[in-house]
């Protein structure tokens, strides 16, 4: 009975060393690590989404809904913007604004200026093909939160002496007025232009649309200075501006 | 006695349990998400690199040493190849090669033909600035591996019809015959033009070099389907190509 006792004391002490040893690996491993394939696919994914490597995209692969779900929600996408709003500021802070009034800047609106992650949520993340009637439901509510990183740049922007320009793919007719009143309800406030979609651009790709409305600002005689966007469309094609900046967006691909 | 025995099963049979249960909850838990700040960091500070968010950087955040090495070496990196080339090769299936030998593609050499990764090991994946003698002396060795993914796009390329040039911002003189043995040695056999620097552009940014050589390339009638390198460097600028591929490099950032 006492070897016994003994034996099993001794299995005691092996687990708790075991439980230590174990718990000593995990935290010298890099946390972030994929540890499977699955998981390394998903980050390969999103890393050739976000450096415009995989275009045309419907929606997001299947197995990579949770990957996405956690992404957006759990910290990391936040990071991600904020980091790169920092890098915006570092970079506003050392351009000269004139006092003529013609130093521009670019926002686009969705998932740039106002989220659509609740919506998106409800949409398994991107896993479910877009659907333009509930998506312009959801916009028509007028209740995108901000993007709070965002909106401190917007802030900036406007103190340091920018017309900040919000150019948006929406439609003016039935989305300009729930647009207009979403953005001011959430702070954005005192920019120079909100410039929708009207009837003469319906149909055509973000890059033809927008660039053509960033030529009119340049005609008009703005120079801009940084372009933001979460769509590598709102950022490519002619008149781009001096510097553009792609926001991370795991959820939906405009062309 | 027996009762302590059975208190140390017990206790052994809780302790099971408790490991079990552990393993059980971090299976569920997003393997590759990053449980403290500090790595959380450097996956933004990677995702801004690769999005062309952060430009002009000398050397890789002194914190994010360790998260690089590993991104490097220990499978992920490859797996960012590895889709990527996929990605390009469906691409390449979907294009009409004319017999009139003028389909061209271009390839980037340094990170993306042949492989930094053992010098750049030994400057801490490049937490060290660039070194530009001891690049040099390294390079003249001759000894980059091919990247196993981009030499399988390389033939696929060839034997699909494509005139595949190989444009580096090495200098001719001291690094030619070195490159073009090692590339050789790597199995990069059947390539249009190897083009190095030369002393005429000297001191350029690869911007303007790269953009004038495939500027000739044009001139001399070719279409230019396909343009990739691990820098933005190599894909901006003009004559870019139909489409371009950014392979992934957190080590270094060429001008």
């Amino acid at each position: 009975m006492i070897i016994s006792t003994m034996q099993q004391i001794r299995e005691v002490i092996a687990l708790i060393f075991l439980a230590v040893f174990t718990k000593a690996v995990n935290a010298s491993k890099p946390y972030w690590w994929p540890s499977d394939t699955a998981a390394g696919y998903c980050l390969s994914w999103r890393l050739g989404v976000e450096a415009n490597n995989i275009r045309a995209w419907r929606t997001v692969p299947a197995q990579c809904s949770r990957h996405v779900e956690l992404y957006m929600i759990a910290g990391q996408y936040q990071r991600d913007v904020n980091l790169i709003v920092d890098n915006i500021c570092s970079y506003v802070d050392g351009i000269n604004v004139s006092n003529d009034g013609l130093d521009a800047w670019i926002l686009d609106v969705d998932d740039t200026c106002i989220s659509n992650l609740f919506y998106y949520g409800e949409k398994r993340y991107g896993c479910e093909p877009f659907d333009p009637f509930g998506f312009k439901a959801w916009a028509m509510k007028g209740v995108c939160p901000a993007i709070p990183d965002i909106l401190r740049l917007f802030n900036k922007l406007i103190q340091s002496g920018f017309k900040v320009f919000l150019v948006t793919g929406r439609d003016e007719e039935t989305l300009g007025q729930a647009t207009n009143d979403n953005l001011s309800a959430q702070g954005f406030i005192g920019y120079e232009r909100l410039i929708l979609r009207t009837a003469a651009y319906k149909g055509q790709s973000a890059i033809v649309y927008k660039s053509d409305i960033r030529k009119q600002l340049v005609e008009e005689g703005y120079r801009i200075w940084g372009n933001v966007g979460d769509q590598w469309s709102d950022l490519q094609g002619e008149y781009t501006g001096s510097r553009t900046f792609k926001l991370p967006n795991p959820m939906y691909f405009v062309p």
